[in-house]
């Protein structure tokens, strides 16, 4: 394994593996069936911890290299304490970390160095709808931009078409533009 | 301010400051026009590191006690180095957290004390579609699960219908569910 540009490791790609892994899958399909995991515990108020720790990929069960822990809250002027970002902040960053990793995958793929990823996510909200004030308003975003600063070697053209394709293969955008069915159960003690 | 539960502090929400906030959102709807905003660096291979700190609100821009910074990336099966959950699971914490808040601040204003709520949640995923192995798999989760338990001073019908309505005013559950416009704008230097 080496580190240099035109070796199998590109942008912290290891290219080798990338390709090895496609290759498996094609030969074994079954092993791309994921399920991943997260659980939460309320603390008070809008304050609550989440953990993301097991999952399930290529036929067994699996863990992180550690658990991850996350609060979230609502800042003092939503009725929290601030203890975390809200919950839909997290969403604004999901979107923006899975276009960044798609891109840098596929920016490997292709063969050209990135030497910067920026990007910032904004999303605008009407709270009278998760207030029930306004039947008329929506509970989440109105609409979410996303604007991204990219350099590499080279054309803008191809910068541009990075993003295109990682946008076109991510999987955070896909569930917030095409929609996700989502079920809730509840037990009680 | 008391801290009974009898009080205007009721699962740690002060509901008389959240009732005077929906009064006062009643008065001026304007003020219920949000902006949340997320900005995230690539570091290397499918490793970004996002900042959510600043946000738009009740009129003017404001910031939360601290900047929040997470680490997202892939787990070594799916050729990342595991520095953090991956965008997904960022997703799956967002809704439970989303979830969760609001099944607080609703038993809180209707007077229910609750003494626990646990919640985990599954998405499954189909990495052939997000590899561009199979033109037919979505590149999102296939579908989400939420399973919660709630424990309080009120009956299980009660203690059931909070998470209904959570679900029915989530930010979270709404875009996942219902979809929202997102624009990808790219700058290149």
């Amino acid at each position: 394994m080496t580190t240099t540009v035109n070796g199998p490791m590109r942008n912290g790609v290891d290219t080798t593996t990338l390709f090895a892994t496609l290759d498996a899958v094609k030969a074994a399909p079954e092993a791309a069936k994921f399920q991943f995991r997260a659980s939460n515990e309320w603390i008070s108020g809008t304050h609550s911890r989440g953990e993301i720790h097991d999952f399930f990929g290529v036929g067994e069960d699996r863990t992180h290299t550690r658990t991850f822990t996350f609060d979230a809250d609502h800042p003092a002027v939503m009725v929290g304490q601030d203890n975390g970002p809200t919950p839909v902040e997290y969403v604004l960053h999901a979107l923006a970390a899975c276009l960044t990793a798609g891109l840098a995958n596929i920016a490997a793929a292709r063969g050209i160095r990135l030497t910067e990823v920026r990007s910032a996510v904004t999303g605008d909200i009407d709270l009278n709808g998760i207030l029930g004030l306004n039947s008329e308003v929506r509970n989440g975003f109105q609409g979410i931009a996303v604007r991204f600063t990219v350099s590499g070697d080279a054309s803008p053209e191809q910068l541009r078409a990075l993003v295109e394709q990682s946008r076109a293969r991510s999987a955070v955008y896909d569930v917030l533009v095409n929609r996700v069915p989502v079920t809730v159960d509840v037990t009680t003690a």
